[in-house]
């Protein structure tokens, strides 16, 4: 193996850096319209008139979709349930809503004629508060206000609770965080002749396909998806989000139509859950986790999306990565008048994992158990049947654990052996320590599994050309996370070639074949995989030509660098090529599948994505700023194909954790969105990143993905804000249960620690 | 069979009459430059002196390619000899060759920078006559000016003259013309990170792909053609042409940079060979056949292009569709100071039926009988060696011969009654007939094989969709062949689905398999096998699938309109795929290769494509001017996948030959073009089409194709001008050797036969 385990140079780099890179935003179709939104400025009301004539009458305006024009077609369309209207019907049920969309010969037009088109509203009370969705006189958003209602259970919880020595109960909630991808939304679709074919910033371009055949009722080979580089995802791009509005927009228009949201715009067009928690835990004194009970509220907005996949994933975890002996979860998620919210890296797993990892400390400090050793009693082991019925563990969270422990250790004591600190040192254990009268460091750790959702659904089709090289095709969008690089070195490694021989082509649904998403940590495993199954086929075929003329058999025949090679002879694959072709000519194709019937991915999850978080981080108690100083991440990653690119997918997921962690939140103020936009919704800048900042991957070449591969760079999300909590308990002594650690809120809970008692003995009834 | 055999619409009909195809013409890349070439005034100079420096400072200058920027890749290029520069080097061989070329921000600013490029030239003495190319003291265009010399022989030519009752002697000389292709040559090229993509109007995208490799030195997989629509090629696109200097513009500028020609450059780029023939035939005097000498000269202009190719076939054809016991050609293809030849629609096909069609005609009149009475007596039979070594024939001339024959009496005979004509009626044999005092009229048939110079190197991919769609893959360029709706006729019948579930893909090098060129008549024969053979792979699985569904043997199942059948129950071939990938995903995948180990194709030609054309005309002794009344063009296709497109073909090839027989020709005077627009450039318009048009299309279903299809479209030219020559000769009695029959030298040759005698005793020696 000499190519796959190297960090090697991303193919997309030369572009990315240089701005050659074309994104869907530098696609110009001849003869194309710019679209633009007309929004509902109320979060609930009825539109009880609109009229787009106007408009249509405005000079270089080819089309104006209102509600009456989406005929012919569904005008619903989600992922999970089907109940978002391209634009608005009846009623609008968040503020952004779009209720209208006009398709111009430029931006400046479209914008005049929004003005022109006339709507009236008749507003209705809106539902703005989860916990409140589900009571009796709340405002009905849909026939209930229950979109999806998970549990998950197992054992005799009762009888766990009634063994129990403590039992713990805590309220946690998670606040509504936007993805800020930095390129918003934008897509552009054509119907050509009988066909459909769009240009979108998406994750799932054969999802994408799906629903548009389904809404326009078209066969799905004459829909044709083609997703160019994407600026970002993290989820936000999943599914269907703007594509079936601008193939409505351009079939009202008659012409191709690029609709490119603006980032206040595409705020509204989707964003994490916010959940609030009551999480009860049952335990011995010694620590023995016994029984564990969760009542979890998701807020999913005004529409479904992918709701019921959130809420059952955010249930699951909620066990986080302990062997629980009886266990409940009951997880709803509820409309809100708000942005509908959907997939976010990891889904469901930071709330989760926010509330069992931040009580998890809460319980150590109780029983005066150090928190890792509490953890290291409980983890599940691998091997372990972590979640009744699924995979058993197939992680080394214990290790992981050990060295991500030792490494913010070494980490801390480096630094106060350097700051020549005059405190004593205390030892191995995880304590907190004082560097000034009012700057006071702590230690915090968290850690959390992920049960990838990954679908057993990719093929890939490698194509050796008549020079040796080969192309790879496969489906899984580059949206920055370096999979064309892993993917190169995987085919390379297979098809014993050197890699500057491969190019990687992705994200045309026509032209590259079927991979069902790009999301849940799965690309790399399950397109790895497909990758494998080509190259063997198409190696498959070169033994084949190779015994013809080397009159061989094929046990005596091997492959080296691009050759076949026979005793002391050997033959390049392009010269076998040619022969078959009889000229200078041809290629070969070699095909990939992976289904649930592919060797051992059957039983889910497929993996078991594993992080383990450790922060240092110094807290200004007369600001309540907190500072990460160090981050350790650590994460079984199987075997990383591309280093680099792997510790980047785990660094950038844990820095995207500490947005949620220390500043970002979606604020609302009776329905309305009042942050959309850098200036006021905050993401972490480069003077909020860690000084120091460590990934620790853990490499037993045991995932079921290529070479050992796992799946990386979601779970790493998830235990940011328990470590960072846990750390800051440890340096003041104040636990906080809700997110995010803003200043404000850091410093109201020093404050109140002066004057109250510990929140781990406040027991509301579940 | 229902799909196939039936005229459906052309699945590119709405988008092209609508105006929404896209044309490389049409695609606009972000950063785009655009670019314009400085042209030599000179057919023959030494550049002593270029300097492009000015122009590079000119604001909105992004590159200025000249010779000395060629540096680190080859600067020569062609298809079958490299001798054409990207730009002029030392020497400038023909008026129009690029000496310089600008990338700039718009047309206007590099059309400006053109300005600002110094250049001297030497002025050297052009070679502008084919016939002196290899005198002694001719200007010498490069080592030598022959650039092919061909010969093809068998049996003993003198025995056959020897032993001859009589021997004609002609000379006959066919023009230069251009191929008109309504679309000029457009290209786009990028550098993409350490790759290459181009999109360019290119009939053999594949081609372009292993030329740009080797002249920048690049993998095949990091080169990217792709061929949006094609407004036409005719040959004229076949191969690389503007391709490596829009490649090299964009490497000097830094972005992708767009080159359209315009008519008058794209006249420049390529053209037909010119050709002079002398043709002894030896005869007995019941008409037996019994030797042929050729010898042929052919101007290829300044550079080598594919004349050797072109020189080869050309000499093959010369034989027609006869059986020659003894036969003796030498054709030479020489350089002159004019545009390169290449190939164009039936490659040396028309040069070589013109001289000996005519022939056939002269000598049934000088031995009394007749003209189809002697070819019949002549013609190759089904299964005859018309060539020596090569695949016997396979096409039904003598049927084609008489269904022609019948057809043209038959309309010439319907339009004497018609017309209440007083002349008699003369009986089924085709002699002259006057319809006034000085317009005369006369019938005319000519006939041809052309061994079709179809590679048997193509691939094709399906994909059929979980919802029971298919993609077929290709690399057919879509020139307006109408090669997609054969596609998917074949590919639907291949499958068993219906045809409106089918979207047939070609054309971009990166996404769709190998296939050699779109050309020589080989795609329907070809790709359509390449089609067949991976809907065989596809049939195999989806039964595999099946045996597991029903529990049945293979021998058991059959497929119906998308569905395999078990008895009386079926299941779609789209639930079949749901069941694979265990949800609502997946695909599968077929994958066909056609190489000349494909049952019987390892023999040259794989076809031999025929023609009969009969022409109805009419000549106005006073003007010269000739009016074609009725067109028969019959041709053997063994079986019309699409019967309206094959004859749209048929149609399209005889309304080309039109143009060359009446009035094409490239003009030069001194090594200057002056004709290169379609003012001075006449091509056939709609007052020139015949009244009446018939296509006789014989279907034996014995074609080496899918379903017994031949290939199509080229062997139709050919037999247009010695057709309506015959005719001509029919009506009035005189016999023209030379092309195009302008009325001026129609009428020249009127007023000459009144005082001269029969052309056909001129014997200069060979």
């Amino acid at each position: 193996m000499n190519v796959v385990g190297a960090s090697v140079r991303r193919p997309d780099a030369l572009e990315k850096v240089s701005g050659r890179a074309v994104y869907t935003g530098d696609i110009e179709l001849p003869g194309m319209a710019h679209g633009k939104l007309l929004a509902s400025p109320y979060p609930h009301a009825l539109i009880t008139h609109i009229d787009g004539s106007n408009a249509r009458r405005l000079p270089g305006v080819f089309g104006v979709l209102t509600r009456e024009r989406l005929t012919g077609m569904d005008p619903y369309y989600g992922a999970d349930i089907k109940d978002r209207p391209i634009i608005a019907m009846e009623r609008a049920r968040f503020q952004g809503e779009p209720v209208a969309a006009v398709a111009a010969v430029d931006l400046e037009t479209a914008e005049a004629a929004l003005d022109l088109i006339e709507v009236e509203y008749e507003e209705l009370p809106p539902l703005t508060d989860s916990l409140k969705a589900l009571e009796f006189d709340a405002p009905l958003l849909h026939l209930s206000n229950l979109c999806h209602e998970a549990s998950y259970a197992w054992g005799d919880v009762e009888r766990g609770f009634a063994e129990a020595d403590r039992v713990f109960e805590d309220t946690f909630s998670f606040p509504m965080v936007y993805h800020y991808a930095l390129e918003p939304h934008v897509c552009i679709a054509k119907f050509n002749g009988d066909g459909l074919a769009v240009w979108s910033s998406a994750q799932h371009p054969f999802l994408v396909r799906a629903e548009l055949a389904r809404i326009f009722d078209l066969p799905l080979s004459k829909v044709e998806v083609t997703v160019p580089y994407v600026g970002g995802g993290f989820g936000s791009k999943s599914y269907s989000k703007i594509e079936p509005l601008v193939a409505a927009l351009s079939r009202e228009a008659g012409r191709p139509v690029k609709l490119a949201l603006t980032v206040d715009e595409a705020a509204r067009m989707v964003r994490r859950h916010s959940a609030h928690c009551i999480l009860r835990t049952a335990v011995r004194n010694d620590g023995t986790f016994l029984a564990r009970e969760c009542r979890m509220v998701l807020d999913t907005g005004a529409y479904a999306d992918n709701a019921s996949t959130v809420n059952d994933r955010c249930a699951h975890q909620v066990a986080g990565p302990y062997v629980w002996p009886n266990l409940k979860v009951t997880s709803s998620a509820v409309y809100t008048n708000s942005v509908p919210a959907g997939s976010f890296r990891a889904v469901g797993g930071p709330q989760a994992a926010w509330a069992s990892e931040s009580q998890v400390d809460i319980i150590a400090d109780a029983l005066g158990i150090d928190p890792v050793e509490l953890r290291m009693k409980n983890l599940a082991r691998y091997g372990d049947e972590v979640r009744k019925g699924e995979r058993p563990l197939n992680a080394d969270m214990t290790g992981a654990l050990q060295q991500a422990v030792e490494a913010i250790q070494a980490g801390a004591e480096g630094r106060q052996t350097k700051e020549e600190d005059a405190l004593d040192r205390q030892g191995p254990s995880l304590r907190s320590r004082t560097t000034g009268a009012w700057v006071k460091r702590g230690v915090g750790v968290a850690c959390s599994i992920l049960g990838a959702g990954a679908a057993a659904a990719s093929t890939a089709l490698v194509r050796l050309h008549m020079d040796g090289s080969a192309t790879a095709l496969v489906s899984s969008v580059e949206m920055g996370q370096g999979s064309r690089s892993a993917f190169g070195q995987v085919a390379a490694q297979s098809l014993s070639l050197p890699l500057d021989q491969i190019v990687v082509i992705a994200s045309d649904t026509v032209a590259v074949p079927y991979d069902r998403s790009t999301g849940a940590s799965r690309s790399t495993t399950m397109v790895g995989l497909a990758i494998q199954d080509a190259a063997r086929e198409i190696k498959a075929q070169l033994l084949g030509l190779a015994t013809t003329h080397f009159e061989a058999p094929e046990e005596a025949l091997s492959f080296d660098n691009g050759n076949v090679v026979f005793g002391g002879e050997s033959i390049s694959y392009g010269a076998l090529i040619r022969q078959m072709f009889g000229s200078a000519a041809g290629e070969l194709m070699g095909r990939g599948y992976v289904t649930p019937g592919t060797g051992g991915l059957g039983q889910t999850p497929i993996l078991w994505e594993s992080a383990v978080g450790a922060a240092e981080v110094e807290v200004d108690t007369r600001t309540g700023a907190v500072r990460i100083l160090r981050y350790v991440s650590a994460s079984d990653v199987g075997k990383a194909i591309n280093p680099k690119s792997v510790e980047g997918q785990d660094e950038g997921a844990a820095m995207q954790g500490m947005g949620h962690t220390l500043f970002e939140e979606l604020v609302y103020e009776d329905g309305q969105l009042l942050n959309s936009n850098l200036v006021d919704y905050r993401v972490p800048s480069f003077d909020e990143v860690p000084e120091e900042f460590e990934t620790i991957l853990i490499e037993n070449e045991d995932g079921p993905g290529p070479f050992g591969a796992k799946g990386v760079g979601e779970c790493a999300i998830t235990v940011v804000a328990p470590a960072v909590a846990n750390a800051i308990f440890q340096a003041t002594g104040v636990r906080i249960r809700e997110l995010p650690l803003t200043p404000e809120r850091v410093w109201r809970a020093l404050r109140q620690e002066e004057t109250a008692s510990d929140g781990a003995d406040v027991s509301p009834s579940l």
